[in-house]
């Protein structure tokens, strides 16, 4: 496959959020390193945010809108703060200031700054940021996948047993998300054997590990399209496969998510999963 | 509490392991750079050992034997092959060569080479290092806990409903351990409501999450010596509590380890805990 814009501007959009994700990377490295953060809770005890997350969607969104007249934006703490979710083909960029706020708060490195680039509903490009170990994961239609410029391969095994499986439950503990979580773990892991199961507490940094190969497929349910957008595009561009749970074509706006380095692996992960269904956010 | 000595040479045996350990990093990093290991399971499909663990054990043990006549070594790989444990009171090296196997094979960059040293049975110091990401973690009775040289603070929570706290279930998958760990973790994540529930996939690089106050606790069952003599002087320096998960004194043979930020939440998470024995290793 090759990539071919859609839009005229495609490359200068993706080269200037670039540029301003890594200038967002700089303000969440400085708050990271400082002893405490103000923390708020949303909609539970387990739904954090902080200052950071609002001032980075900020800057991101600012600088975005200030620089392309007429692209849109779904932004995790825009829509925590009232703003409707509009789902439309212009150019529209999925934004999460900070994937893994529960990490940030804790100081446990494993954070992205997640911008997604949308255009007539297809997700075009992805950047996920980790600031903290400077690992910047780029993809774009046809393009391919790359951490800091090199290129990223999914892993090709087939297999539950020689896998090593991320399942992570977020803040949303309803009974039924419990029994979804408890019934597939040990699915994976007693039934099946895998070698073993990971929790690294960010969407899209469970989805990088699974784009580079370090893991070899990854479930959950109740994210958002702002966790997944841009990491998504960085699993398949490295080879991976991203679906709905139950095996059916991924939707950005579902709220549930599988990924795996190969389809064969994907489809008997998703055999293995006691399933959750979600209202679509759009 | 300051560092008094109980050998005289003791800071030369802890100076020159840490340039071993250095040197064992750099076969680590190229092994782990390379495109994949070959790999042998010991005691079962999840329990994994490659040439590298056996390269860099031998790497620690010539090293330190050659220099230090007489004293004595408990190392994951010698075990593995018949080496009987002898625990005595002669300075003893306590040796995990890789911890982390299964992230190592899958290029999970989550791993440690852990140094533990005890003398007369009393763990002195410990070196847990992370060649992949160049952390270096060090900590010797009486001298704090440090980070490639800057101190590191245990978190001040008490709180189990604030908490990150990581529950590992490791290769040892009986149908006693699986319903240990199910239980543990319904009890922290669904009764308690914590903030989330990581498991990194190396005991040293949870308990070091631990020692740096990034994770509030960690508990596993089934552990042995060299998974934590090491790391467990790391979070004691740095402040925090190291138990038997029933809450008795720690014993670093008993395969069992509980590790908190502080005492209080060290107690009430011995409370949510599906308790295991095990037969002590020594």
């Amino acid at each position: 496959m090759v990539f071919q814009p859609i839009h005229e501007e495609e490359q200068v959009f993706v080269d200037y959020a670039i540029e301003l994700v890594k200038k967002a990377g700089t303000l969440v490295r400085t708050a990271f390193d400082s002893p405490e953060s103000k923390v708020d809770t949303k909609s539970s005890n387990t739904d954090l945010v902080t200052e950071t997350d609002q001032a980075v969607e900020k800057l991101l969104i600012e600088g975005l809108s200030e620089r392309f007249k007429g692209h849109r934006f779904i932004g995790e703490e825009s829509v925590a703060g009232g703003a409707k979710i509009e789902w439309t083909d212009a150019p529209t960029w999925i934004i999460d200031p900070i994937d893994g706020t529960t990490n940030f708060v804790h100081r446990i490195p494993m954070i992205a700054i997640c911008v997604g680039l949308a255009i007539k509903k297809q997700i075009r490009a992805g950047i996920v940021y980790n600031p903290i170990t400077n690992e910047l994961y780029l993809a774009q239609l046809g393009k391919g996948a790359f951490k800091n410029g090199f290129p990223i391969r999914a892993s090709k095994n087939q297999f539950i047993a020689e896998s090593v499986l991320i399942l992570q439950l977020g803040s949303i503990r309803s009974p039924v998300m419990q029994k979804s979580f408890v019934d597939s773990y040990k699915t994976v892991m007693f039934d099946k054997q895998c070698h073993g199961h990971r929790s690294f507490g960010s969407a899209a940094i469970n989805m990088v590990m699974v784009a580079q190969g370090s893991c070899d497929g990854y479930v959950e349910y109740g994210i958002h399209a702002w966790d997944v957008a841009a990491p998504s595009i960085i699993v398949t561009e490295a080879g991976g496969v991203v679906t709905d749970p139950t095996g059916s074509p991924f939707d950005v706006m579902s709220r549930k998510v599988l990924c795996a380095g190969t389809a064969e692996l994907g489809r008997d992960l998703s055999a293995c999963l006691t399933h959750v269904d979600f209202e679509p956010e759009a």
